[in-house]
């Protein structure tokens, strides 16, 4: 395809994606558009501007219907890998995508591919999509906006009469959020290949001794071990990912930039760590025979604070997520804890001597309180992920196409990016949300910044499907 | 009945249960018997000396099957209010009290009576039991003891050919452990005629937002909210009431005496504390923009600790048995957690003391972490329960008689003695446990010290029928 065709159909679809929002007379922007083409606006376009809308109340209909599949109360959404919930979402979404025309399969783990094939399929796909999975009592956009949203995307370049090149395909993610197995980003790690993944998932249980591949058959996925490495990505499947997301941080909604431009993932670490003490009638045992593996715990949370604040780096975090007491009766001296902790900063280096810094507290607490430091388990410690200067520069094509406001910034949180990362090149779109809020209830984006994500997103796909 | 015929019954009752272990010279021993009695043994009995002894081996294999309704695995036992298990415990009790030839009767509750009518009913009745509800992962004996021991007693009494005038009662009460609606010793609380519980029973819910009444129901307990008070007992229902139960405590085996003579039961408090912050992203939410509850929680219960040392007494101990985070992931900021609090003391007025320091931090902590303490309250401030002169004396009656060594002391748990302590001249009988322990499935005591335990039941019950 000589290249002022492809240079005149991006401009056409930027043309359609700005829209009447921009203002422009609409004869003359037809016009405009038509030139650039070189054809006349396809018929099967409803009208120019009509085509060229994102459908922000059909989105947000889509995410609300999608947040009802919960098993916490609205406005909090709880959906966790494989749940029955889990189940209907995936229904849900598989819907849309054979709503949109696109060829829908899922992997052995449930990742789910809805593909709008390319003029030359032979070619490796751009891809985009993000997880429906939440954790419990968050909200409705962490993940959603990015699977929702690029069957948005899609609609809307199918609309404009827009043909792509490389194949485009949108993903839907499984278990991003670690809550049942421990594991975030479940389906992207699998694939990308990681063996030891493939290994762990044959064994592990979630917390009520459910197995993996057990929990994985009542959701519809029935399978051998043996498939779990069919899950593994081909070499160059991916010619690109681009990753559509709230920020879930509050910088770009208080300098009032529509769009972020991701240009590294902090790394993530989860530790997790158990004491052992000594249990007993909350009554009968008095306070020298003790051995609290609660209040164990309790240093340590405390301790996972205090040498976080001491890395002297804001971009240093670290949580205590989960701290739970076993046996977990109010007249029972705990005899067991269980916390597990998440740190993460962009450098590497200092994130890793924070957790050698936990381990020495756990170990002095473990001393001081004669518990046992029966666990502690860096379950994953992944390295950063950069994007791709490819992917880079098609989202800034796009942003500057749309007259669109924009940022380049780090991602603090991690998503199934990284992993994708490590078999394509990789890039990430934020919008802003509400107080920067996630992981809860209160979580929002709005339709003006969710709309202006999918049309930056439509149209970067587009670029690099071209390309 | 004239008070020598009333003394030698009870001497014959002792001899039996002193049994073959005293050494005598069996036909020696029937002949001293039949002289006090001044009548036969009787005929219904087996044999003097058969007749005498506990059937330890039958008494464990009950302790044993009722452990098997459990909902968490062998070792451990996990009996909660009103599940399925519970329920399968109720009806493995009524069956034994019906083997025994006792009238079995429940209330609204599920408090399980079972009446060995005595020759004058319409004294006030000799009562003696306790609870078979068990906390999470805890043990075999805590309660159990008290009502398959005492329904062993009644087997022993009936065997001798004794002949209760007062009647004598076993009771299985509700609840005593507070794990579902956080109301410890609820069925004994609510005989005590106590209103806010009969009122609040009618609208607490568990940690499901199961209701009380609903929960009593799935049981087979469908009760009107007006039934609560038909509960309550009537005045002098009781003319004593005796529980026999594992020390929970060292002491015993420590010094090596069988029998505990309980003379006060301290006084327990719990407390139920709520932190609310701000949750958020666990990688997002950077450090200064915190206001995490789960470090509140941590702070208090390394607060409760301190403020119980700082008593200064060994008798002050405090417990944070429950410490729950929400929502509960490992990638999100707590943004509420729930702390349940037991502190007790022998000494009520430094027990309250306690509590209002730590009431004193939990406002503390609330204003430096920026959360919001949306709940402090004081479930239960019991006072403490003396046992009543005419019990101890029976108690220690019945010790003399069976050559037990013995020694007279606090229970640091409660028990539903507490409560019944209120409606009925009260004691406790303890008998030693290994290490101490209890509320954990190491929970353990030897088939001897529960005969010890049961034939002191049986005579101290057996005393204050004819009195």
């Amino acid at each position: 395809m000589p290249s002022e065709s492809k240079a005149s159909r991006l401009l056409l679809l930027a043309f359609l994606l700005v829209g009447v929002a921009a203002g422009h007379d609409d004869a003359a922007m037809r016009r405009t558009m038509e030139e650039f083409a070189g054809f006349p606006v396809s018929d099967d376009v409803e009208g120019p501007f009509t085509a060229s809308r994102v459908d922000s109340e059909g989105l947000q209909r889509q995410i609300d219907e999608l947040a009802s599949f919960s098993d916490s109360p609205a406005p909090s959404v709880t959906r966790v890998l494989y749940s029955d919930k889990d189940v209907q979402a995936r229904r849900y979404i598989k819907g849309i995508m054979n709503q949109r025309g696109l060829a829908v399969r899922e992997d052995a783990v449930g990742n789910i591919f809805g593909c709008w094939e390319g003029s030359e399929p032979g070619l490796g796909t751009v891809g985009t999509g993000s997880h429906v999975d939440a954790i419990p009592f968050s909200g409705k956009y962490d993940g959603v906006v990015g699977v929702l949203g690029a069957l948005e995307a899609i609609r809307l370049l199918k609309r404009s009469g827009f043909q792509p090149k490389r194949s485009l395909e949108v993903i839907m993610f499984t278990s991003e959020e670690p809550t049942r197995f421990g594991i975030s980003c479940l389906g992207s790690r699998l694939m990308a290949g990681i063996e030891e993944l493939a290994q762990s998932l044959r064994k592990v249980v979630d917390n009520q001794n459910v197995s993996f591949l057990d929990a994985a058959q009542s959701a519809g996925y029935k399978m051998d071990p043996e498939d779990l490495h069919s899950v593994f990505l081909k070499k160059d499947s991916y010619s690109a990912f681009i990753e559509l997301h709230i920020e879930q941080g509050p910088i770009l909604e208080k300098e009032g930039i529509p769009i972020g431009i991701v240009t590294a993932i902090a790394a993530p670490a989860s530790l997790m760590v158990e004491f052992e003490g000594n249990g007993g009638h909350a009554g009968a045992v008095l306070m020298p025979a003790r051995n609290d593996a609660g209040l164990a715990a309790a240093e340590l949370a405390l301790a996972v604070e205090k040498h976080v604040l001491e890395s002297g780096s804001i971009d240093t975090v670290g949580t205590v997520g989960i701290l739970q007491l076993h046996p977990g009766a109010i007249n029972s001296i705990p005899s067991k804890s269980h916390l597990e902790i998440d740190v993460r900063d962009i450098d590497e280096k200092r994130r890793n001597d924070v957790i050698e810094k936990i381990r020495q507290a756990a170990t002095e607490i473990s001393k001081n309180r004669g518990v046992v430091l029966s666990e502690f388990n860096i379950i994953n410690k992944d390295p950063p992920a950069l994007s791709d200067k490819s992917v880079v520069d098609a989202m800034e094509f796009a942003v500057k196409q749309l007259n669109l406001d924009y940022k380049k910034m780090i991602s603090r949180a991690y998503h199934d990016s990284l992993f994708m990362a490590r078999v394509s090149p990789m890039g990430m779109i934020f919008i802003p949300c509400y107080k920067g809020y996630s992981h809860k209830p209160e979580e929002y984006a709005s339709p003006e910044d969710m709309s202006n994500g999918v049309k930056v997103l439509a149209l970067t796909m587009a670029k690099l499907s071209l390309e």
